[in-house]
C-alpha cells in the first residue's frame, strides 16, 4: 500500500513533463529513506536535461544511501545524451528499487534492472504499472513502431453531426469539454488538422490554458494549395508544419511553415505512414488530429489512428446533409467495422467525454 | 431513513404493473402496523383492478387499524372505475399516509391528501418524490398535456451512423443493449416505426423476454402504401394499429391493422398531433419510437418528443452518405440545436447508454 502511494507521488512527478520530453518518456523518481520519509524527488524536464532517476537523487544527497527509489520507468543503462542511471543509482548506495513499467526501448528493457539486480539491488516491478504505461502510451508505440501515436478527437452532437447542415459547428461542446481539449494540446506533440478544415474554421490551434505550451501545428493539404492570411500564419512559424505531396508551393506557403513534408503518395495525394515517420524524426512522436471527416478517415483507411476522444454533445441538429466525424471508409458491413475499446466515459459539465482505444 | 425503505418497497411493487396500466399510473402500497411489521402490500395491476391502496388493505385486513401506509402516489378521492380510496382507508382505521408524490391529474391533485387530513389522518408528503414522479413520466406527461409520453430510441456507431454506406445495420449495439431495448418494449404502450424501417427492417417489434407483453405495434405511413407479407401482419393483429393519411387504403393493408387511424396533414402527410391524440384515447399514453430518421426528425419537428434512449456503440463505420438518426430539421446554426438534459449515462457490456430529457 505504501508502495503505491509513493509510486504516485512519482507518477504525479513524472505527469508534470507530459508533453515536454519527445521524444523520450515522462518519468519520476521519489527516494525514501530508511524511516519511510522522502529524500529526493525529481522528474525528467526535457530531452537533453537529466533523467527524473539524477534529479531525485542530486535532491537527496547522502540521505539516497540505504534508501528506496521508486521510479515510473526501468532506469536506462545506456549511453544516451547523458549517461546511465543505473549507475548513478548503484553509486549512490540505492538498497531497494521500485519499478512501475518496464522500459519497452529493446536498448533497456529489462537490462537495467538487470544491472541493478547484480550490484545487490532488491528490485520490485509492476507496482502501478498499467498506469505507468498509460502515462508513457505516445511514447511506447513511438518505441516500438517508429510511428507517432495518434488520437482522433472530435465533438458531436447527440444525433452524430459535428455541424449543422449549413456548416456552422460553434459550438458543439462546452466550455469544460474545451478547457480539456486545451490540455490535450498542451500534452500531445503536434496537432493536425486538413486544409479543409483549416480554411473554413481557421483556428489558432494553440493551447490556451495557464503554463500551457502550444504544439506543433501540423496542416495536411496534399495540394499544398493554402490562402494567404490564414491565423496560423500569424503565429511563430517555428511551429507550423506542413504535410504535402506537392513540391511547387506558392511562396507565401513556403513562407508560413518552418518545415515542410513532402510525402508523394499520387495526385495532390499525401502518403500518410511516410509523412508521420518523418514526423518521429524531428521529434514528434505524438499527434492530435482534430479533424475534419476526410483527414480521420485517411489515417483510419492507413491504420495509423491508436485512440479516439469523443466529446458528445447533449443537443441534436438533425439533417441528412449535415456532415459527421468520419469520411469514407469503404466499409459496407456492420460487422466490418472499426472496433474500438472503451477505456473511460465521464462527464465534462453537460457533455458526455469518452475515451477509447483502437 | 426507515420510511425511506418501505417506500421504496411500494415503488419496488409499482414497478411490477410498468406498463400494464395505462392510461392508469403504477401506484404500489405498502401498509406498516405500529410495531414496524409490513401487514398489507399491494400494486395497481390493470386499468379496471383495484388501485394498490385497496389490494394492501384487502391483505391487511384488521392490522391496517392504526397502521401507516406508504403509497408511491396520492390516493384517489374520486369515482372512477372503481371507488375513490381515501374513502378505504379512513374505514380501514389507518393512522398515517406517507405519500411518494402528488397526482398530477387535477381531479387528484391536493384533494385526496386534504381528505385524510380532515378525516384526522396524519399525512406525509414527499418522501422518494422523484422517483416515484420519475415511475410515472409517461402518466404524468399524458395526464398534464393528453399526449403520450414519447421517447426517441436508436443505436448508432461511435462516428454517429445507424447504418453503413449500403444500409447495413445489423448489429450496432451488442446483446445487453439489444435485450434492454426488449424491457423498454414491455414497459411502453406502443412501439412506433416509420414505413421505411418497416419495410427495409421488417422487424417484429415484440417484446422478447420472459414474462414481456408486447406493446402496440403503430406504423406510421403517410400514404399507407405497404407491401403485403410484412412479418408484423402475421403477429396479433389486434395490436397492429396503422396511422396514416390516406383513406383508401388496399385491402391487405386494411387486414393487417385492427385500427387505422388517419390523421390527414397534407398529401401522404400525417397530421402528428391529431394522431397521437388519438393514440392515447386508445389507452396508448407512451410510445417509444425506434425509427427511421424521417420519423425521428418529424416527430422532433412538432415539439411531440419526450425523452431519448441513445445506444452509442464502440465501433466506427465512416461514410459520408451512411445514415445518422435524425432527418432534417432545418436547424442552419448550433445555437439553434435542440438542447437536453442527460439524466444517465451507464455501459451496457462495450455500449455505452445515455437516457437524456427534452
Amino acid at each position: 500500500m505504501y508502495q503505491e502511494q509513493f509510486m504516485k507521488r512519482a507518477l504525479s512527478l513524472a505527469k508534470k513533463a507530459l508533453g515536454r520530453t519527445s521524444p523520450n518518456p515522462v518519468v519520476g523518481a521519489v527516494i525514501v529513506d530508511s524511516e519511510g520519509k522522502i529524500v529526493g524527488e525529481g522528474f525528467h524536464q526535457k530531452a537533453g536535461l537529466p533523467h527524473a532517476e539524477r534529479e531525485a537523487l542530486k535532491m537527496a544527497g547522502e540521505k539516497a544511501l540505504g534508501g528506496t527509489m521508486y521510479v515510473t520507468l526501468e532506469p536506462c543503462c545506456h549511453y544516451g545524451r547523458t549517461p546511465p542511471c543505473t549507475e548513478a543509482i548503484i553509486a549512490a548506495g540505492i538498497k531497494k528499487v521500485v519499478v512501475a513499467a518496464r522500459d519497452p526501448n529493446p536498448k533497456v528493457s529489462g537490462k537495467g534492472i538487470e544491472i541493478l539486480k547484480k550490484a545487490g539491488i532488491e528490485v520490485v516491478e509492476g507496482v502501478l504499472e498499467e498506469e505507468a504505461s498509460r502515462l508513457n502510451e505516445k511514447f511506447f508505440k513511438y518505441i516500438k513502431s517508429k510511428l507517432p501515436f495518434v488520437a482522433l478527437k472530435w465533438a458531436m452532437t447527440l444525433d452524430g453531426k459535428i455541424a449543422t447542415i449549413t456548416k456552422d459547428s460553434r459550438w458543439i461542446s462546452g466550455e469544460k469539454s474545451r478547457e480539456f481539449v486545451h490540455k490535450l494540446r498542451n500534452e500531445y506533440d503536434g496537432v493536425l488538422v486538413g486544409a479543409k478544415t483549416l480554411i473554413l474554421d481557421d483556428p489558432l490551434l494553440t493551447c490556451r490554458i495557464p503554463g500551457g505550451r502550444d504544439p506543433y501545428r501540423i496542416v495536411l493539404s496534399g495540394s499544398g494549395n493554402l490562402p494567404e492570411g490564414l491565423k496560423i500564419f500569424s503565429l511563430d512559424r517555428e511551429r507550423n508544419i506542413l504535410i504535402t505531396a506537392n513540391n511547387k508551393l506558392p511562396n507565401h506557403v513556403q513562407k508560413g511553415f518552418s518545415k515542410i513534408i513532402v510525402a508523394y503518395g499520387g495526385e495532390n495525394k499525401v502518403n500518410l505512414n511516410e509523412a508521420f515517420l518523418e514526423l518521429t524524426k524531428l521529434g514528434i512522436i505524438s499527434l492530435l488530429v482534430e479533424g475534419g471527416a476526410q483527414v480521420h478517415a485517411s489515417i483510419l483507411k492507413n491504420k495509423l489512428a491508436d485512440k479516439v476522444y469523443l466529446f458528445l454533445a447533449p443537443k441534436i441538429v438533425g439533417g441528412e446533409t449535415a456532415p459527421g466525424p468520419i469520411g469514407d471508409l469503404n466499409i459496407n458491413f456492420m460487422k466490418d467495422a472499426l472496433p474500438l475499446s472503451i477505456r473511460k466515459v465521464k462527464r465534462f459539465e453537460e457533455d458526455i467525454f469518452v475515451e477509447g482505444y483502437f
